[in-house]
């Protein structure tokens, strides 16, 4: 039987230090590096504060001697001794209570461990899947605690500093309305009400306007979200947002909050001091210069449009492209050319392939205004110059050129640049940049749907001078009759994105505050008066009893912890990831259940041999 | 056009006093209580933070004031004018703000307001459904508000306190196993994999004890926790729930924790020092003197065994119970002997039957030990002495006995002591009274199931003295030959519950952290290997690589919230509750959903004819 009553912690295993010599302690954890030396046992002892050694010797703890020596690593421990001095030869100046140890006086086993499924604290890699079965033991890793730790700090920051600007923190609901949105719902079939469902939020969207027509006029959560999405890349099934709304903003109000907040996380967090204003840049010059509205501004790479300096060209590619309406544009890269061999040109162009992307050439320029490159010789040399110009390229810099229709060479150009920032390594990663994103497009056209569909959400103001324009459209196609030269996607809105380092970290908007205009933009995205009442009624009336203006924001909190933690991927911030199946492989969910349960919930499983694994 | 965009808020309508005077100000919010008043327009405009009168004049706003002399309440406005004096006789000193008032030199209307579906700030009560309907609107009425900023308080004090004291916050999932463990899962049917389930968590239990086994040493969650149960009472199907770990902990550490947490609350929140530690009843003795293990000690009445002085009685009834192995218990009420008409007791009758509790008899003290009563005249002189000794009668004290079965007779006289606190008013509304019942028992006997099932949860550890008796049993039938005077309810669990005035506010318990007890205890609740390593094989086999001992609480944050806002319903602390159906009225969900998305599921509605709603 144990007898830890007696044995009360008294100190943690981090936290011994030269100052505590001669006392006795209590510490509990768990053992490591269990050795036999010199006719006496050295474990270190762990916990989620440190490491320290004890020592066990048969004068001090006689017949529990044989006992320690054969205990199994991980075994939970209980001791009690007293610290002393290690000597000379033994201090070990890597570890924080390197200079003492603990002379072991007594202990209790609270739980002899088996051999551990998966390698802990030794560096060895674990396959992912081994991992997500074993989270609880892996979990043991300094790194993997530490992780969660800083996602903690996180956590409370981000509660203290909206709390102290007046925010209130509301709790929206998780068995809420299926009103999908863009991504699929998870659903939840109604017991009570059988052949009705409940589905997971995608977000507190709704919830959180309604705040806002509540009065609240501040508001913030750190809310579960849920996505019944293909899990490509680094996704969750279910991830966590920080929800922030306000009303009467304006987009800097917005901006200047999450900028505090930033700021602050990264001091108390990393000890980075982040310079705010952060910088802003609209959609439309993201796009221009690096291809894509998530720049990652460490990469100091950039598009250039050097369509002017072809103007007259007979080079077809070029000229054709420019026949039709496209661009020629080129990033300039400096101190690289011996890196362009044939061999690396050779995979910039298979990896534009890999994008269905633009052809890319290269040239190289020499001194004089010449060029080098496959293209080279059927340029003149008043192209040459000016395209030097243009790019203001000076003999030995590489100039990757795509011409065709703007949207493809700007996606081309600004997926290469990021593969040319990997390869020539030119990203400083121990740098941040924050930036804001915007005046998104109101629309976009979905080339898969093969119509104009919203770009943020359908909640999502259009800037003022626009309204005018969308009262009098009873359709987008409409838009081509008043303003020929104007395109649904050249309707700005109030949306806009916060960007670290080339990840979308967050979006948002100012919203649509009064019901003829959100019913209007229905209208326009298709959407009948029978559809948007039944999904978005309870919204639409409300706008009717004094609705003040609001906005605001979702952040990705896995996304920002993982950039703390400089991890790459957020499932290693996250206690019980799922993986890519959205399975939990700890307790195998999702998993079966009874058939009374589903003839309670009114339901029936069907067709579930060809996709059950 | 809106041009709020010079208009920006200076102040909220809740800060503005006389030293305020003079200056230009702009303020955001709802127009209320509307009114003409010597040619000039008074509004007073409302916002979260409270209300300041503006004064609307024909010189300011010239032609505007038209229009201002017909919006209706809550129309939103933002407004600049200057602060200045009220005349004297208009000075409110019943607002903050009842000195000055605001007189408009511009103002915008931001969206116009329809007469309001309910009334707010008219102090007029509102259906429950239609409440629940209209909450954003319903949520303008200041309590309303308060009690959700008092929540979020509430949140931040609980978040700030326990990273303090070194817990780490850690997000469980909300896609969990179906692991019934007593309640009803709400399931999610997966898409991935068709013909299985996720289940929302009923709390984070097993996942809690798994981050105990990583070594986080201190763990704590507002977490999101789900039960599809009939909605008797004021229940939610979505609670919150604060939940707690830790590793090698006594009761005691919890206790302590806890104390300081509710300590910090109730000062910070409203003003009140508790002491702590807080008291602690044993389980035993909370039944034997209040007849429930939720005592509310406001109410001053206990019940006491008075069966010793009826060892030899010929009164029929109290000679039966005890032949039966009953008891005779009694309640002493002093001061209240008016109150116990004839009519008064037949309602305490009429109570005892809707309980179907045991019968009883009421007893009016007289001088020189004499007894006024229905069964007076059956009780010899020394009983009644006898009766007066042991209940410390004196004249004019009504005593309320009850004869029979101990646990009938517990729960009568424990539900007659709340009706009379209430009947009596003997329970001081403005007091509080938190304490721990410790020691429940580890089984309780199921009248539905006709089997003991567990008391707190399948995790919670016995009592040390009951371990090698438990160990050596296949089954709870065999205790009787093991220990002929022992009932499964007689073993004594490491479980404990705190209680506010008569609310179980939370409960936990240390957890068995050996797999040797755990598979036990699954076998001595009736559940097969094969049942049990498929709803807890993931915990007990984690159990094996180094458990540390472990334990913890879990509270409920809505009930606390409504506690610390003098609420009587867990509804009025959330901002959008379910009905007692499970339906959020407001956006009428749950609701129908797609063909397409069941097919996807892989799942398909039957017998939605019966119930349906």
């Amino acid at each position: 039987m144990e007898n830890k009553n007696k044995l009360k912690r008294t100190h943690t295993c981090g936290e011994l230090r030269e100052k505590d010599l001669g006392k006795n302690v209590v510490l509990y954890g768990w053992a490591e590096s269990i050795r036999l030396h010199g006719g006496m046992v050295f474990v270190n002892l762990f916990d989620r504060y440190g490491t320290t050694q004890l020592v066990f010797s048969r004068e001090a703890i006689g017949s529990k001697f044989d006992e320690i020596k054969s205990i199994t690593p991980h075994t939970t421990l209980c001791v009690s001794g007293l610290v002393r001095n290690r000597p000379e030869e033994a201090i070990n100046k890597e570890m924080p209570t390197g200079s003492i140890e603990v002379d072991v006086e007594d202990y209790v086993i609270n739980n002899i461990a088996k051999p551990l499924p998966i390698p802990i604290g030794k560096g060895i890699p674990v396959y992912d899947d081994v991992k997500l079965k074993w989270m609880p033991i892996y979990l043991r890793e300094r790194k993997a605690q530490q992780n969660l730790i800083l996602r903690s700090k996180v956590f409370n920051i981000i509660m203290q500093y909206f709390h102290e600007h007046d925010f209130i923190y509301v709790e929206t609901p998780i068995l809420a309305k299926p009103t999908p949105e863009g991504a699929r719902d998870f659903l939840v079939p109604s017991r009570i009400h059988n052949g009705k469902f409940y589905a997971l939020p995608q977000s507190p969207q709704q919830y959180k306007q309604k705040l806002m027509i509540a009065g609240l006029d501040k508001y913030y959560q750190i809310a579960k979200c849920f996505r019944d999405e293909d899990l490509r890349a680094d996704r969750q099934p279910e991830f966590t947002q920080l929800d922030i709304e306000m009303s009467w903003p304006e987009p800097e109000d917005i901006f200047e909050i999450i900028e505090g907040m930033f700021k602050r996380l990264f001091k108390e967090i990393i000890g980075i001091d982040l310079k705010t204003p952060f910088r802003r840049m609209n959609y439309e010059e993201a796009m221009e210069l690096y291809g894509t509205d998530k720049p990652d501004l460490r990469n100091p790479l950039k598009i250039s449009d050097v369509s002017k300096a072809f103007e007259k060209t007979e080079f077809s590619i070029f000229k054709d492209a420019l026949k039709e309406k496209g661009v020629i544009n080129a990033i300039k890269v400096s101190n690289n050319a011996e890196r362009f061999t044939r061999k690396y040109i050779d995979s910039l162009a298979t990896h534009s392939k890999s994008i269905k992307g633009s052809g890319i050439i290269v040239l190289k320029i020499k001194e004089n205004n010449a060029a080098e490159g496959s293209i080279a010789k059927h340029l003149s040399e008043e192209e040459i110059s000016e395209l030097i110009k243009l790019t203001n390229a000076s003999s030995n810099d590489i100039l990757l050129l795509s011409a065709g229709k703007k949207s493809i060479v700007k996606k081309t150009l600004g997926s290469v640049r990021l593969k040319l920032g990997t390869d020539l390594n030119l990203v400083d990663k121990d740098r941040f940049e924050l930036l804001w994103i915007t005046e998104f497009p109101l629309f976009e056209f979905s080339e898969t749907e093969h119509r104009w569909v919203y770009e943020h959400h359908p909640f999502t103001s259009p800037e003022e001078e626009y309204m005018p324009i969308l009262m009098k459209l009873n359709s987008l196609d409409e838009l081509k009759e008043i303003l020929p030269e104007m395109l649904p996607s050249d309707i700005k809105s109030k949306a806009y994105d916060i960007v670290i380092n080339g990840w979308e970290i967050g979006g948002g908007s100012i919203r649509i505050h009064k019901r003829e205009l959100q019913e209007k933009i229905f209208e326009l995205l298709g959407l009948s008066r029978e559809e948007y009442l039944e999904k978005f009624g309870s919204l639409l009336e409300l706008l009717e009893y004094g609705a003040p203006p609001h906005g605001g924001i979702a952040l990705g909190l896995d996304r920002i912890a993982a950039i703390l933690a400089k991890e790459e991927s957020i499932r290693e911030v996250i206690a019980f990831p799922k993986n890519k199946e959205a399975q939990c492989l700890m307790d195998d969910s999702p998993s079966e259940v009874s058939q009374e349960q589903l003839k309670e919930l009114g339901i029936s499983i069907i067709n579930n041999q060809n996709k059950s694994k």
